[in-house]
This record gives structure tokens, sequence and C-alpha cells, in this order.
């Protein structure tokens, strides 16, 4: 796994755990789908919304079954997606390995991902207290599918304007890292307020991590920059950065460029030169510098516990690592 | 409406409602979904699960509100399954009218289907009674998946086996068939006894469907006939009737032209003959028989009420019509 968590050896070994137990729902449901989804779970990314969810589960009674599977539960929701946004994005790789899409073909992705959809569910169904909460969990997958479908819809346009983008990234992002902290807390017998604030501090996080994600395929090392940048801008995603300097760019030069040629690597030179120069990433880092500050001052709002400096402490290298 | 359930006005006018249900949940839920999810919706097909819950619901004490909406919440599943199989088999018409994948192409349909999943999930956990309920339905869900993917897997392969057919169809159709009725009767408090037969009854219906809806491809009007088979054997899906003809054609004739030809019309037109030779088609009607005459039994041992009348009637008119 990722060495995200390496420095709180018990969470890294129940993130561990984690895994295994998705690793077994996937093998023990069908063969068929083992080979396919397990290189996935095996590669791991960071596994953030299972830490987050077990994070917050620590504010409160911890049961260790019930949170392992539920932090499961929402990192194979998680992976859902995963699999059909490669779908979408005709990706080759993830997480340095080819893609179910790539490998099994578009039909088999669909169905993958409908099948971790599924037994997501499945151990929702099992482990919740709640039905509200399921309910809650769906509502913020559906949220995902809506932001999702919003970015797909405006691609291309130059009229992309922030509060778009501010909901965009908050339905395909924010929402799950919400849920994930206000389920961790909610299901382990914490109160409404302590669940809600930990929800809202999720929200921020996501807000925060989401426009850090899109504004460093703006900065940094050219030659892979160049590379991300450009598979947003043929793809007509226009993310934060951008959306900046074109509201600055008042000669329209951007906007030119976009909508004038089929970009060539001259172009998304071009067009990163004047993202620099409108200083649309300037402005992208102070608005998440905004989220993480608001993120940090709902932490402070918590009781003090060890949980709650593992969460600051995970913030802040999550948010303030990169930049 | 299709007029499948116009003989029963109180159940045409209940599934109305469903409809409306349906399309109420979508368009609160999101306008980017509207437009495209509301004509399959009203074209609606036979709303089939639907109806078969709310005729179980009526052996116990039917909840209106609840039946009503569970029910479209099934039809719900339905569609999004629809939807990801158009996606699959890269069709241009469902129910006569444009797919979504062809109208607003692929990425918007793997979304849209997404949604629906995750829009069914908030109805069932607003209108269950009990998570295990849930579970029973996720796990449905979960079988179609496996069933599509097994018949994605063995496409091509004239190895295709009686027992591999059956464990498809018993996935991808029958399992959705079964819980429509189980939900229905469990949760208006029947008791596990008749909610299992009924759940039964479904399972031996959905089968018997099935292999009909498989059969129909062989049968019948010719130039209509040779169309449906044709895109079944060219996408590789060999169903019953060509099961059971590979398995009498002791010469392999039909192995033949499968495994060394691109399939031409007259390559169709020579299987279709052969799959008539070999008594493929009356096979295939004597296997759809004895699952219906297994449905009607358990039928028998239901108590006896108008429900019961109505579902030996509907069974009768979906299973004997039309050979």
């Amino acid at each position: 796994m990722n060495k995200f968590w390496i420095k709180y050896p018990d969470l890294d070994e129940e993130l561990e755990l984690v895994k295994d137990i998705i690793k077994n729902n996937i093998k023990s449901s069908n063969k068929y789908f083992t080979q396919s989804i397990f290189p996935l779970v095996e590669t791991g990314g960071k596994m953030l919304r299972p830490g987050f969810l077990l994070i917050a589960g620590k504010f409160g009674n911890y049961d260790k079954e019930k949170l392992h599977n539920l932090a499961a539960a929402i990192e194979m929701m998680h992976t859902a997606t995963l699999i059909h946004d490669d779908i979408i994005d005709e990706s080759k790789l993830r997480r340095g390995i080819e893609t179910i899409q790539s490998k099994y073909g578009k039909e088999y992705a669909v169905y993958a991902g409908d099948f971790l959809f599924c037994q997501c569910f499945i151990m929702l169904s099992k482990y919740n207290y709640s039905m509200e909460n399921l309910r809650d969990i769906s509502n913020a997958i559906s949220k995902i599918c809506i932001g999702e479908i919003k970015q797909h819809n405006i691609r291309y346009s130059t009229k992309a304007s922030l509060r778009n983008y501010l909901k965009i990234i908050s339905g395909k992002t924010a929402a799950l890292f919400a849920i994930s902290l206000y389920t961790g807390a909610w299901e382990s017998g914490c109160t409404k307020e302590i669940s809600n604030l930990l929800g809202k501090i999720g929200y921020y996080i996501g807000m925060a991590f989401q426009i850090i994600d899109d504004l460093l395929d703006y900065k940094g090392d050219t030659v892979k920059l160049g590379k991300n940048a450009q598979n947003d801008l043929i793809k007509g995603y226009y993310t934060l950065p951008l959306i900046y300097a074109i509201n600055e760019d008042k000669e329209g030069e951007i906007k030119n460029i976009l909508e004038n040629s089929r970009l060539k690597e001259n172009d998304v030179k071009r067009i990163i030169e004047l993202v620099n120069k409108y200083k649309g990433i300037e402005n992208a880092e102070r608005l998440a510098d905004k989220y993480t500050e608001k993120a940090f001052i709902n932490i402070e709002k918590l009781p003090n516990c060890r949980s709650k400096e593992i969460l600051k402490d995970v913030t802040q290298r999550l948010l303030i690592r990169n930049y």
C-alpha cells in the first residue's frame, strides 16, 4: 500500500485489514471479477476515504468489525466510480497498472463497476445500524454521478464559471469525503453535533483536495505537467486555474485558442503560460487555502483526543504537502 | 404504457402512479438526467417487475404508498441495467426509441445508469422495513451483474452448456423476478413461508420468460427473426435453442459454421435451419413449459384470493402467449 498511513502504525494495520475484507468479499462473491478487480485493490491508492472513516470512528465507541466493514464498503464504492471513470476517460493506466476498461474492454468494466456498487450496498446493509445513514450514503453516491455528468456536460465550454466548478467538485469529490467522516462518527455512536461537524470537515478537506489535484496539473515539473494539463484540455475539462485565468484574460487570448483550434503542443504550452500570467494558479491556491483553513478551524472545535491530533496531522500532510 | 395490464384496471392505474413516482424522483433529484431518462420511463415496457411486486403485496397488508415506492425502485433498477446493457450491446433502439448511449454517448449512459442505481437505493432505504430485505435486493442485483458478465465471458464459445445457460439466465433475469414477488409479499407482512413461495414462483416465471424470449429469436416471422438471431449470433450470444441443436448435431455442422466464418446472411439462414432440424426450438419450448408448469404448481399452493387468480392469469398470458 501507499506509504501515506505509515506514520500511524495502528491505522496502517487496520487499513490492511480493510483491504483484506474487500478482497475476501470480491473473491467469495464471484470468481469472474476476482482477477480483474484484485490488482486495483492491491495497489490501493492512499485509502483516504476509509482512513478518514476510521479516524472519525475513534471519536466514538469504536466497533472494529463494523467500522472496518463500513470502511471497506466506502472504498469499494470509490473503486466502482474509478472503474467507470476510466471508461469515460478511456484511460490506459490507473495507479500504475492497466485499467480494467483497457485490459478487459468497456463492456466488462461497466459490469465490474456495477458489481462493486452492489457489493458495497450489501455490506452497508449488513453493517449499518440506521436506514437513514444508508440513505445518506446513497445520496452521496448519487451526487458523485451528478457531479460527473455536470462536468461532462460543460466540457469545452469556456463559459465554465467558478460557481459551476465548485458545484462539480463538491459532488464528485467532497461529498464522499464528507460522508466517510460522518458515517464513521455516527455509526460509532457520536452525537449528531459531532457527526455533522466531522462531515463538514470532510467536505472542506474534499474541496481543498480536489482543487489542489486540479492545480497541480498546471504546476511543477513541466514535462509531466504538460501531459496532464494537455489531457484535461483536450478532453474539454476546464478546471479552476484555467477558469480564473479566462476571467482575468480580458483580451480573450485563452478563449481564442480553446475555441478556434485543435490543441497542439504549442497551444497547450501557451495556455499554461497564460494561466500563469493571469494568476490562475495563485488564485486557485488561495481558494484551496481557504478550504484548508476552514477544515482546520472546524477540527479545532472537536473534543481533544488522539484522533483529533491524527486528523490534524493527516489533513496537514494531505493538503499542505505539494505546493 | 403497454396494454399488458389493461385487463386489471386497478393494477393498471397503480402502475401509472408507480411511473409518476419514478418520474418525480428523477426530476427532483437532477435536471441533467430528466430529459434523457424520461422517455425511457414514458415508453415503459410492460412494467412486469413492479406489477408482480404489487400483486404479491396484495397477499398481505397492502400499504399503497410503501408498495408503490418499492415497485418504483425495482423498475428503476431494471431500467438502470437496461441502460448499461445498451452500452454493451451498442444498441440503437430500446422500446422503439433511440437509446441513451446512442443519443447521449456511452459516457453519459454509464453515469445515467449509476445515478438510477443510487436513486433506487435511496428509495429502498426509505421504504424498506428491514435491512435484510435491502440486502436481498442488493444480492439480486449483484447476481444480474454476474449473470451478464458470465454471458459476456462465454461469448463465441460453442462449448456453452445447458448448465451455464441456466445459470446465466437465472442471474440476469430470474433473480429480479424472484425478488420482486418476494419483496412485495415480505414487506406487506406476509409470512416467511408465503414470501418464499412467491419468490420461488417469481424465479420459475423469470426462467420461463427468458427462455421464451430467447427462443422467439429463432421462431416465427422469418424477416424479423433473421435479424434477431443474427444479432445474437454475431455478438456471440449462443442461447438455448442453439445450445440444444449443437448438442444434437453430431456431425458438427453448426460448430463448423460458427467457428470458421464471419457470419454472412446465408450462414445465419443455415444455422436457423439446423436449429430447427435438430429440434433446438422444440426442446427449448419443452424446458420453458417445465418452468411454467412449476410456476403454476406453486401458485396453486398459495392461499385463495383475488391476487392468486390475477397471478395465474398474468402468468398464463405472459408465458403461454407467443408459441
